[in-house]
């Protein structure tokens, strides 16, 4: 079986998303533990993650540092986020398998996501990065980014263009083929146009389910596991008459989404991926929780889409 | 043919060690220029890098803020550097491939490098990185680093252990073995020990040329391309009787090595790294600058050890 796995904020860096070292180690020890259940399965597997954090507390370093040292742009710090997040994931990976007892290499591929330049989130910058700001803060930051209004502050907005297809894939199918377990195109891989065939990188972030979903119809897999805060996907999320969803062909859950269940900012884009996957060949997308992973690939829990 | 090609920070971001992101794309354009005449003659190429200026300035960032963003330990940075650095090269090569019409795939390999706990160079720090503080800042950065005088100030010092083994060489030789050209080991590695076979990340720089010889030996290379400042090596360096190290058997150098004409801040490693590699079955090691890399391959140019 050829698999997906979208590691969402919680399997890295536990509920606060939090940066510190020691506890991006050890949340991603205990992810590791469930990986190692299908890998032991005999699965060939990609794993994918955010970078919601990381990028997050890099762009308030360097927002520090700011008359000392250059700032990056967001394409540079994704692949700065790449190499930190693909290294703990590799480390912690191996690691667990020595203490299986498994032998499967595991490989960090930096990853490069073709997008649109005439994408219309270039002139709209929607998705909320990094921490939130106060006012007077925000006022600060105006002069360099676009500021959004969330709940408790501001944030960061930056553009969110859908992905076009993954500029590594090739040789990551090749990869898994011959039984490596590869970390790719983490926080949505890094966002570049193709002008005349020459790549460019361009200032923001793609939706990593999303960027998931493309690379797992690209490489052919089966299935497109996204691993989430909840366990299930709900219908009337919160509400009295809230329902778990466990499965579910694809029409109906276009249709649900139609109605509008499924957020714009959080369950989103993750019934986005899970219908284009499914609708682009895949056989079944599954939403779940990163506690839930090996019971859903069992079928007994997680809602399953396909 | 297969190579190592070793790039020194001029390479990558310029005489004067600065991180600017324009100026890193540029230099490393020029470079991929380079780089792409070997690979049209198909050799089969793993690139290392160094990453001086780039963690320096993640170093600085991070101590910058502190006090709201957990700082993060050097291995971690490492990992930071060769997502960056991976990335910028990885994107400038294969942009001149598309205009030069070779098809070739590139991709970078976050690399772990085994050290041993008990290198004495964990109880004696000797590698400068990052800036240089003045004594003000000197007196705070001793709180959290060990730090060295230097001609106009002080740096930080950090343990540089000796490179035992390369975590994914299996898997990088299999990769150019398939014609991929694979950037890889960069600033030295991540480093890292093995404990009763679990890895962990230890807070040092591994020097680069050391570690891509270890890499060169362990996939097999027959020629090891150290790209640096000078375009050649020099007995007498910088001295009225200088002169130019054109070819030379690995006993001559030890010779000159041991007579001290090469200083351990610079040349030195390079040396070592190009002594071990010949002694451990490599066939060429080449000295040069990036600028005559090519007219080295050709034996034009540039120090050949052999």
């Amino acid at each position: 079986m050829k698999a997906v796995i979208a590691l969402g904020g919680n399997a890295l860096t536990g509920k606060d998303r939090k940066t510190d070292i020691k506890l991006q180690f050890e949340t991603t020890r205990n992810t590791a533990k469930s990986i190692a259940k299908m890998i032991k399965n005999g699965w060939h597997i990609v794993i994918t993650h955010g970078n919601g954090p990381q990028i997050g507390s890099l762009l308030l370093q360097q927002k520090k540092a700011m008359h000392e040292i250059p700032s990056m742009p967001l394409h540079v710090l994704g692949a700065l986020t790449q190499g930190q997040i693909g290294y703990i994931i590799q480390q912690c990976l191996l690691n667990e398998f020595k203490k299986q007892g498994i032998k499967r290499e595991v490989v960090t591929i930096i990853t490069q996501v073709i997008v649109d330049e005439k994408d219309p989130a270039f002139k709209k910058p929607t998705k909320p990065i990094g921490p939130v700001y106060n006012d007077k803060e925000a006022n600060e930051m105006k002069k360099s980014y676009v500021m959004g209004r969330v709940e408790n502050g501001w944030r960061i907005l930056v553009p969110s263009p859908k992905p076009i297809s993954i500029v590594e894939s090739k040789i990551i199918k090749k990869l898994i083929e011959e039984n490596v377990i590869v970390i790719a195109a983490g926080g949505g891989g890094i966002p570049v146009v193709r002008k005349n065939g020459i790549l460019e990188g361009k200032d923001a972030v793609i939706d990593k389910d999303l960027a998931s979903q493309k690379l797992a119809n690209e490489i052919g897999a089966d299935i497109l596991l996204i691993l989430t805060d909840v366990d299930y996907v709900y219908l009337n999320y919160g509400k009295e008459n809230e329902i778990e969803i466990r499965e579910a062909k694809v029409e109906e859950i276009e249709k649900y989404y139609r109605e509008g269940h499924f957020p714009p900012g959080s369950m989103g884009p993750k019934i986005e991926a899970a219908i284009n996957f499914i609708k682009n060949g895949g056989k079944e997308a599954i939403i779940t929780s990163i506690d839930k992973a090996w019971e859903a690939i069992e079928g007994r829990a997680g809602t399953h889409i396909f």
